[in-house]
């Protein structure tokens, strides 16, 4: 196996061609062993392992620095610097990342996660380098879907002013998750048409010398026509306007072109773009036949490509699409939006029942929330579905242009909490704190996956912006009539009453707090489980309740400490006057590491068997406050 | 006077072109009376009078609908819309206000502050109106500045894939604040220089005619390079390869050209950008020769353009630019980046100081932070100037790119807390709240201007992210030697000790803290006056002191109560084990509106006498705690 042979890019540098094209087989079949295994994302890494060996032909890492913009197509990446013995632990607790990670290698030049990054932390290492008069390169490696990110373009737009020397690769696969939309992307898709490789003299003379007799002085004419002729030769001549030479378009599996193209880009001065075209799912047919599905996805059989699935029951996503899509039958002036995650967030029932009331904005969340602004403002009710840690983009704009005006919004922050494997770029842990500190917004989190129901159709009829958070994964399999429960805003439910103690959990904490109530009777604590419902406006009646019979509190969430809910629930008893003795339980105020859901629970002490110990030796007389173990450093 | 005949947008359809010259200049006059007393943005007003005009008379405002981006050039705008009367009473209290506002006239489609946000707003309206397909136009006023925010370019991709039918008028006056920076304000600079309202048809014509003889069958073959031949002939292709329809550029000062031109893009299908070339200051002659300084000023001298001053200490963005300008003397890793605020920040002296060290990104915050991270990932020790509000912008950033790797950028945030008059879309209410929540940042605010001197030299020895927040307008005048004052990272300072009562303040509210224990005094309550410096990590051990002791506290913060400085006193208290008695006083959890930083504060209960009157009132035995007077519906 040549693929056993590669220790660092080094090893990459003397392969011939026939080597090459065979360790490219050899690292797609370990990709789809692992990624089946552990899940992860395999089609965008299967579409661009011939042009990951090229560009660690051809630049010198970690000397040179190579950023991936999102960085999950990384794998190769990964193992062709010195991270092969360790791939099959990706993904995993304690294993490697399926994202770049300085801490993990000196290779991974920049960590990344979000979208549309990568040109600006380049342009960033470009400047430190031009400073230092160092003579290394930067290399941005940024598909064609993050390049609709604004961050993107706001890169561009500097780079090309700074003129600074800079590679950006634009991995260009039509597709960002879902199919790509946008303006942008029909002209990319006119640039895979259009012939490759000429140089504008080359075809300016190829056009001219066909004319008989006058070709030289035709010529010279055109020549005359200063400025605007490049546009005439140049297919790439968008990203020529900001400032960057372009390149391509070139395929991504001809080592021979890529390596020559990449080889110029990097001897040039200033800034470059190389234009590579690829296909995801590359060399594995389920994946290229379910490309939305195998963008991300759990483990599978590798011969038929079928996702494993343990018997659970329906997700929240999949709650979310089939309640969105009745919401939409019975108002019509109900539309959805999404960032380029129609499947991720279970819109695709709606986009199918209702394409003219489904918008996929590409990755642009900013533009996501100001169009639901927009659209609110013209008599709509739109329904943004963008994951709670994408949602952070976008925290100005529900702030300056829904909440302060007031418009009726619904925001639904599925992969609220932890994520899981993706790890601390992915996770949702810092939303209860970001939405809850913004007047006006009304923010709810349901218990189990059939009061995300009763959320959902309750929100639109508040007039009002509200957000909704729910977490990553299969619900409780809660049993629901048809009729909706009817919710009260700032009205808490109680699930079950105790003198000894109060339990107050948000969201799916309620389900363990319940839990670890049951298991606390056992120890003769009579508790009191409320489902808070509300975490914005906070049930202060059902709390005030609670404090006037003076028995110590537990708050419970999925989220950060650090101003989350519990921290609502101090704010709130202090403003009525009261002083109670506070256990708040949540994630840590630090990064939590990627792993399964259910270990991080444990690990982070959310479990119900880890609530009822950790209740227990906080309800001593005398106690100290418990410290978390620590997960990260 | 024809000022006093126009009550609403039907007025204007009447005058003949004289009368609109006359009317320009009248309306230029008003704009100088009123701002030159109230302060506002002069220059853009005055720059886009005639636009403004022309805008009305070929669109029909309140049906068709107008969205200013930023949305302080919008005064023109209020006085053809029914507000002339109340025009004198703009950005004061209880006036109207410097930015469109829905709830102040139904002509205000769409409520603005921020940059580049219209275009996304304007989609929202056109596909709602789509929706319910009504026939009116939608048109969004943008300027060349607004146009480097990456949710414009977000906005431009999808509305061109969208093909709905919108009106973008780009107001080019080759300004942001400071002039413009990037690739795009080249690119429009060039098309400034170009033949206009040629159609690419006439052009073609037009230089193929020239060649005699064979002029026709040139014209056959070049028209078979199909898809390339309109880089030949359209100025405005980067906006064409968007799907716009390009239409300029044309000047803002020639009537007859803006409304042929507005009435072309008005009956148009699809969407439209014109392009109109205007100048900031027009008509003003100190206004144009000292563009930053009149782009939003203070009350001034109409004869002269002197900026009225009260004697008062230099601002905290005078002492920032200042001590930025020594740290970038002593550290030559040292590098400053703003987004379009060179004047506005203080950054000045340290750009002329240090060309090659300071970078102007344009109107683009999540650019600006990721830039920083990838500089500090390459040694630098990038400064990062945003104002408070704006920084918004960039949340997901500071998290994803510094925080999550740890990486040592300063971010600076100026006018944080009450701005004043620019009113609710510019107060800086939530960065202690949306900061604190980020792991790994230290968070700290300053008592003084001078204690800001000793935090930003004490930031970048602390290799790791750090921001500091400090309030918009005068210092205190405080004194302070050559030497800094030794900082600890957590580490509080308490000003003055006293057994009865305890107040914890952070920031600002310091110095109102301790004139209102030396009003206390006169009370008999000995106060403890405690300056926080750090919001994160906050000072335990002495925070633990005051608890042991058991008296009350009070705390306070120019910043929103909900998730803020107070917040997490509460939150450490109750990690401690202790169940304090807190009042906390700061901002509402509600959108504070316009006025004179004093007037807010007075009406907010933050002035020393109002603090005295709530404390008292609290520390009565069996005190229900104090409701704040409400501002704001």
């Amino acid at each position: 196996m040549l693929i056993e042979k590669i220790h660092s890019p080094a090893d990459l540098k003397t392969l011939s061609r026939r080597d090459l094209i065979q360790l490219s087989q050899e690292m797609r079949e370990r990709i789809i062993q692992v990624v089946s295994r552990n899940g992860g994302h395999l089609a965008s890494n299967l579409g661009i392992v011939e042009l990951t060996l090229a560009i660690h032909r051809i630049f010198d890492s970690p000397r040179d620095r190579i950023i991936f913009d999102v960085g999950h197509q990384c794998y190769v990446h990964k193992m062709v610097t010195g991270r092969m013995d360790q791939f099959p632990t990706l993904r995993t607790l304690g294993g490697i990342s399926g994202f770049p990670k300085g801490c993990e290698s000196e290779h991974d030049a920049f960590d990344t996660g979000h979208s549309s990054t990568s040109i600006s932390a380049a342009l960033g290492l470009a400047l430190a380098r031009d400073r230092f008069h160092q003579g290394h390169k930067v290399v941005a490696v940024i598909g064609d879907g993050a390049m609709t990110g604004g961050m993107a373009f706001e890169a561009l737009n500097h780079a090309g002013h700074t003129r600074s020397e800079l590679v950006v690769i634009l991995n260009d696969n039509e597709m960002s998750i879902s199919p790509n939309v946008g303006a942008l992307s029909g002209y990319l898709h006119k640039l895979r048409l259009e012939p490759s490789f000429f140089t504008p003299k080359e075809y300016l003379e190829y056009v001219v010398r066909q004319i008989p007799g006058i070709g030289s002085r035709m010529l010279n004419l055109l020549l005359r026509i200063e400025g605007s002729l490049k546009y005439l030769l140049t297919p790439g001549m968008l990203f020529e306007e900001f400032g960057f030479k372009y390149l391509g378009p070139i395929s991504g599996y001809d080592f021979e072109l890529m390596e020559r193209t990449l080889s110029h880009a990097r001897d040039r001065h200033g800034p470059v773009l190389v234009h590579v075209l690829t296909e995801k799912g590359r060399g594995y047919k389920p994946a290229k036949e379910h490309l939305p599905l195998f963008h991300g996805v759990g483990p599978f059989e590798i011969t038929t490509g079928k996702v494993v699935k343990t018997p659970e029951p329906p997700s929240y996503t999949a709650v979310f699409g089939q309640t969105m899509a009745e919401i939409g039958q019975r108002d019509d002036r109900v539309v959805a939006i999404t960032a380029a995650m129609k499947e991720g967030t279970g819109l695709d029932a709606f986009a199918s029942a209702f394409p003219d009331r489904f918008h996929d904005v590409g990755i642009a969340e900013s533009h996501a929330v100001t169009l639901a602004a927009g659209m609110a403002r013209g008599g709509l009710r739109p329904f943004v579905a963008i994951y709670s840690t994408f949602l952070q983009r976008a925290f100005d704009q529900i702030i300056h242009d829904v909440a302060l005006p007031g418009l009726p919004v619904v925001f639904c922050l599925d992969r609220a909490g932890l994520v899981g494997e993706d790890g601390p770029t992915h996770h949702g842990n810092f939303d209860i704190s970001y939405l809850r500190t913004i007047p006006n917004l009304v923010v709810m989190a349901p218990r189990d996956e059939y009061e995300l129901r009763d959320m959902l159709r309750f929100a639109p009829t508040l007039d009002r912006p509200v957000a909704l958070r729910y977490p990553r994964g299969a619900g409780m399999g809660a049993a629901h009539g048809p009729t909706p429960h009817p919710l009260t805003v700032g009205r808490s439910e109680v699930l079950q009453d105790g003198a000894d103690l109060s339990l107050w959990a948000v969201g799916h904490m309620v389900h363990p707090a319940w839990q670890a109530a049951r298991l606390l009777a056992a120890h003769g604590l009579r508790t009191q489980v409320v489902n808070a419902r509300f975490v914005k406006p906070l049930d202060k009646t059902m709390l005030e309740r609670t404090l006037r019979r003076h028995q110590p509190i537990v708050t419970l969430e999925e989220g950060t400490l650090a101003g989350g809910f519990g921290s609502a629930v101090l704010e709130t008893a202090s403003d009525l006057g009261f002083a109670p003795r506070v256990l708040r339980i949540g994630l840590p105020d630090s990064f939590v590491p990627q792993g399964k859901q259910a270990e991080l629970r444990a690990i982070l002490g959310l479990d119900p068997d880890s609530l009822v110990s950790r209740i227990l030796t906080w309800m001593q007389p005398q106690a100290q406050p418990q410290p978390l173990r620590k997960v990260v450093g």
